[in-house]
C-alpha cells in the first residue's frame, strides 16, 4: 500500500527499475483538457539520466505513451494511464546488489518489510519510480496553468554550501533551464557545477536544497486541520527519494525570529488583501492567502559513491562493498522536475477540493 | 474536508474554540486494550494553557470524557468518541477579532475560503483544536507501548538560538518533565525560561524547535512510495498550528555533508543488522530500519503579540490592531505533547498497515 | 474501521446503545447553509421508538445537540458534530444477553471478531447507531433541496405480501406521513397495520420492502466504474441493519424481461433528452440520466421475537433463549427515515464529486 | 474519480474499448505469493467474447501481461500492474454510435457528465473495462485459497424464468464449467441454452441471475457499521455493467417470512458455533459467522438488440437506431468470472482489514 497520492486528483504509480516498465494512472482529471504525449515528454526529459555532464551518464530514452483517458487529443474524464517501457537492462551490472545491502539505500529495509526484494537496479526503490510522478505532474501543471492561472517552478537553490540568490517573484523557467545545474543564479550555478565535477572525480557525492514557488494561487486552497496545504506539500516532498527536510516560508530560519518581526502585516493593495512581508510563505492556517507560495526541500548526498564501504550481506555477515560503473554525484538537477510535479499534484488536488466544498 | 488523519488507525477531530466543545473519534483501535480517561488526561494537562508561568495564563480544566468505544475499562474495537466541553467563554474578550483580521493568523484565509468564520477565540483555528489530537495520541502511545514496545518522546530542543544538547538514546520522560519549558538539558532549560520571560515582558513572542524520538520501532514500518514513514511524519507535523519546517535524521544539515561521510554503514551487532551512524534517522527508503527514529519540527514565534500592528478589517480597509489580555509568548512547551501525539498516530497507523499487508 | 461513509460529504458515526451517547461528525459540509437542531430533530422523531402503536414502545426522547460546525445559525465549513445522549439505561433488562448469543443478531459475530462485546442493549449493533446517520442525512437532504433542487422520499412499499401501489412521480411526504406505517397507499396501509398488530400478538415479527425516490437529480451524477451511483446506493442500503436486498429500477423483475422491451427509448421532450419508460431507474452506466431515481430495499423480519429459541451461550454450550419485555414487530416505519438519510448522503456526496471534477 | 476499489487490497482499473489497452494496478498485495500470467489468463478466457456459441462472436485474445510487482515468479509487495492490449479495432463498425445515443446504454450519461465521450465501442463503458477487474480478482482468489482456505464460486442460477437447482455446499467449479452457460444444473442448463439461442434468432436479448458462494470464510470478516461485508459485496456487484439488484442470504424472499421462522438458531457442532439454517447468508450484523456466504445478482437483458429502436442523436433530434453486426444475447456466462472477481476482491480486502485491527 501507499502507491497512491491525492484525494480528488489521484495518482497511482507502479513499476520497478527492471521489468515491463514504469507508469502511472491518474483518476479524477477534468475532462476536455487538451493533452498529448507532447505535454508530458519535456518533463521526463528533464528528469532522465544522461541529459548533461553532471548527472548520471546512463542513457534512457524514457518515451512516454498515453494508453487511455484521452480521445482526439482531449481528456475524457476517465483514468489516464501512462507508461514508459524499461530498456537498458543489464542485470550483470547489479550482481553485487543481489548479495549485499548498500549503505543508506533501501535494500535492507525492503527485505525486512517484505521478506523479498527485486535487487535489480534497486527495483521499486530506483529513481525510475519517479517517472510516473513526473508524468502525472506534467498533467497537473497543465491544469493549473490552463484552468487556474497558477504556475509552479522549482530550481536548485543550494549545493552543499554554495547558495543561490533568487528573486521568487520574478524567476523564470528560462533562467532555470539556462544551465545544467538548474540554478537561476548564474554565478552560483557556475560554482555548483565546479563543485559537482570535483566531487565526481573524488568518487563522492553532494546534496543540497531545491526551492519551489507557486505563483497565482488564489486565497482559499488548503483543507485544515490535517490536510493543510503546507502539510500536504511536506508529505509530497518527503515522499521523494533522498529528501530529508521541508520548510515553508520562513521555515527553520523563521523560528529564530521574534513574533512582531515575523508577522506579515495585512495591507490593501489594488483592492485586494495583501501582506507586506511574506514570511508565511503564502499559506496561513493551512490555507493559501493569495501571496506567492514558496518552500525548500533538503536532499541528502546521493548514497551511491565510488568508494569502498562497510556493510552486511544477505547472509547477515559483515562485508565491504564498492560500487562500480556509472555514478551520479548530484541528484538535484534531475530532482527539480520531481519537486515541481509533486507540488503541482498537491495544488491541483486542493483546487478540486476547494471547488467541491465551496462551489 | 481534511479533518481526518490516518488510514487504519483513523481519527476525526471536531470543534471550535467556542461552542459545545472539542473532540475526536478514533476508528480502528484494536479491541481489548485497557483504556480509561486516566490514560488520556495527563497528556491533556500537558497541553492545556495555564499550567506554568511561561505559557498562557488562561485557565482551562479540559476534562476529557470517553463517550463510546470502551466497556468495563477495555476498548471494544468500535469507534472511541472523546470530548472536552468548552468553558470560560468570554466573547467580549475577542470583540475586536470580529472586525479585524489578525496578522499571521488564519482569520483572513478562513474568511476567504468559506465566506464565513467563527471569530470567537479563533474558532476552528484555535489551539483548542489540538485537544482531540492529543487525546487520540494518548491512545496511540498506549498501543505502541503495550503491543509493540515502542516509546515516543518529544522535547523542546531549541528556543530561538538557545539550543539544548540531548542524547537521543537515553533521554527520559522524567528529564523532559523536570522543568516548565520541557527541555531535558537543564542548563539550556534555564536559559530558555529566562529568554521567554524577557520576551513576555516585551510583549513579543519566540519560536524554536521540538525534537522527537521514537525508540523500539522494528524494521519494516512505512509504505513507499508515497506513504513513506517520514512523509507521513512530515505531514503530521506540518499539520500542527505554527509549524514551519520538518527534518528527519540529518535533515537540512545532512544536505551539507558529502555522501561517503553521510552514509550509515551496516554492521552486525547482537545478531541484528545495525548501522554504525544514524544520519538516516531510523528510516531508509521510507521504511524503518530498527534504529531510533528522530526528527525536528520548527515552530514560528506565536502570532499574537501585545503590540500594535497594521492590518485590514472585514470591510477591507486598512487599520491597526493591538491584542489585549492574556499572552502566550512561547507555544513550545505545550506543543511537546502535540508532537508526540501526531508521531504516535503515524506510527500506530503504520504498525497496523504493516500487519495488514505482511502478516 | 468502517464507521465512515462518503468521500467528500463524509460522515463518521460513533456510539453504543449504552454509554455516553451516540453521534456523528460530518466533514465536508458546504459553508453558509442555514442549520439548527430544528432541521435535524424531525427526522430523529420519525426514527425513534415509541412514536406509534406499531413500533417499539421504548420511550426515547433522542434530543439532538449540534456541538460544532455552525455559527449564528449557519454552517462554517468545519466539521459538524452532533450528539444524542443515552437515557433509559436498564442493564438488568438485558442480563440474559450477557450470557447468550441471540439468534440472527450480531452478538456472536461481534464476539468472534473483536473477542469482546458490549452486551448491553446490543452495544454498537443496536439500532440506536442509526441516529447519527439520520441526523447527518437531515443535513444532506437540506443541502440537496436548497442547493440542487433534489428531493428524497422513502415509504413502506410492502409488508410481507401486502404491497402498495404508489405513483413515484407524484407521491408526497404528506401522504407518507398520513399513517403510522408510512405507506402512501391508504388501503394497503390499513392492511399492513392490521398484519403488524396480529404479528405482535403472536410474539412474532414481519419484514418487507421500502421504496425510495429521488426527484430532480440532474444528469451527470455518479462515478464509474466502481462508484456508480447505484453501487453507492446499494452499499448504503445494505449497510442498514436488517436489510437483505437492493434493486435499482426494474431490478430483479427486469431480469425476467426481454431486452427490446426493457430498453428505455430516448425522446426529446421540452428541449431535454428524456426516456419514454424508466426501467433504468434514473441511472444508466452508473450515472444519473435526469429521470426519477427509484430503488427498493428488502428488510428481513426483526430478529427479536417473544418466543423461545435454540441458541448457544458464551461458554459455547447449547441452550434456549426467550426475549422479554418490549417488542418491535416491524422495523419498517422507523427504517423509512434511515433509507432517506442514506440515499441523501450518497446523492450529496456525488453532487460534490461531480462539481469537483467537472466544474 | 471512482476507478479504484478496496481499502487495503486496492485496485485501480483503466482503459477504454479502443486505445492502447485496458489494465489494472493492484496495491497492497501480500508479498511472496507465487504469481505468473498463468494464474490470470484462465479467468480472462472465461470472460472474453467468442468463447462459445451463445456469447458474442467477437474474437479477442486478451493476453494479459504482468508489468510490475513480481520477481522470479513471486509477488514483491509492490504494485502489480497488468495490461491487455487492445486489438480488433474497427471504428467503422461503430460509426453510428458517434452520432446517436444507444437506448439503455451509457452514451448519453457520459456525454452529460463529461461533455465528451469516446464513442468507439463504448469507450470506458465497454465490457472490456472488466478485464482489469477479472485479472485482479484472479490474484485475490489465489490469496484467499492459499492463505485463508477460502473458495469463491459463481454460476448462472437463472435465465429469464428458467431457474436452476443448486446445492450451495457441494457445487463444484467443474460442474459450473461443464456447459457453455455456466449453470451447474444440467437440465436447467440445457433449457437456458435453447432459450438463449431462440432469443438470438429473434434479435433480442435475455437477463437473469448469477449466484455466488464463498466457502471457508472464518467468523469475523466485515467492518460495521458502513463497511459491512454484505454492503461491500452489494456495492461490488452493483458496480458491474448491467447489474440491477443484489440480495444476500434469504434476500427479497426472506422479507416475506415471519421472524421466528427466519431466525437461524445457533447450535454447537464439532466444537464450533454453527447455525441450523442459513437465511443470514453467512453474515450477521455485517460480519461473517463461519457459514457459507451466498448472494444473488440480477442482470438486466443486454441493451444491444438487433431491432430498430427510437432514440436521440447528438444534435438532440429524435431519430431511430438499429444495431448491426455481432450480437451477444446473454451476458450471463461471461459475467460469472466478473462476479467471482468482485466477490474475491471484497473478501481479500476484509481479510486484510480484520488482520490489521484484530491481529
Amino acid at each position: 500500500m501507499g502507491n497512491s497520492f491525492g484525494q480528488l486528483f489521484r495518482i497511482t504509480t507502479w513499476g520497478e527499475s527492471h521489468g515491463g516498465g514504469v507508469g502511472v494512472v491518474i483518476d479524477g482529471c477534468p475532462p476536455r483538457l487538451p493533452l498529448t504525449e507532447a505535454d508530458i515528454q519535456p518533463d521526463l526529459d528533464r528528469r532522465r539520466p544522461g541529459q548533461s555532464a553532471i548527472v548520471s551518464p546512463r542513457q534512457e530514452a524514457d518515451r512516454v505513451r498515453i494508453l487511455s483517458g484521452t480521445f482526439e487529443g482531449k481528456t475524457l474524464g476517465t483514468p489516464i494511464s501512462m507508461m514508459v517501457a524499461n530498456e537498458d537492462a543489464r542485470p550483470e551490472a547489479y550482481s553485487e546488489m543481489a548479495s549485499k545491502f548498500r549503505p543508506s539505500h533501501a535494500d535492507y529495509t525492503y527485505q525486512a518489510k517484505f521478506g523479498i526484494r527485486n535487487w535489480q537496479g534497486g527495483g521499486r526503490t530506483s529513481a525510475r519510480e519517479t517517472i510516473g510522478r513526473v508524468a502525472a505532474g506534467a498533467v497537473a501543471k497543465k491544469i493549473l496553468r490552463a484552468q487556474f492561472g497558477v504556475s509552479v517552478l522549482a530550481y536548485v537553490q543550494q549545493v552543499q554550501r554554495v547558495a543561490a540568490k533568487v528573486d521568487r517573484e520574478s524567476v523564470t523557467f528560462k533562467q532555470v533551464e539556462s544551465n545544467i545545474v538548474r540554478c537561476p543564479d548564474r554565478v552560483a550555478a557556475g560554482k555548483m557545477v565546479r563543485l559537482i565535477e570535483r566531487t565526481r572525480r573524488a568518487g563522492d557525492s553532494v546534496g543540497g536544497m531545491i526551492e519551489c514557488v507557486a505563483r497565482g494561487v488564489p486565497p482559499g486552497w488548503g483543507e485544515p486541520v490535517f490536510d493543510r496545504l503546507e502539510a500536504d506539500l511536506a508529505k509530497a516532498m518527503l515522499s521523494l527519494p533522498a529528501s530529508k527536510g521541508f520548510e515553508i516560508g520562513s521555515g527553520f530560519g523563521g523560528a529564530l525570529m521574534a513574533g512582531l518581526a515575523h508577522n506579515d502585516a495585512f495591507r490593501m493593495r489594488g483592492g485586494t488583501v495583501r501582506t507586506v512581508t511574506n514570511y508565511s510563505g503564502g499559506i496561513q492556517g493551512g490555507i493559501s492567502n493569495g501571496e506567492t507560495i514558496y518552500f525548500r526541500v533538503a536532499f541528502k548526498p546521493v548514497a551511491t559513491v565510488m568508494r569502498e564501504q562497510e556493510t552486511v550481506d544477505v547472509s547477515y555477515k559483515n562485508t565491504t562493498l564498492r560500487a562500480r560503473g556509472r555514478h551520479d554525484p548530484c541528484v538535484l538537477p534531475r530532482a527539480v522536475p520531481m519537486v515541481e510535479a509533486m507540488a503541482a499534484l498537491v495544488l491541483t488536488d486542493h483546487a478540486l477540493r476547494q471547488r467541491a466544498q465551496c462551489g
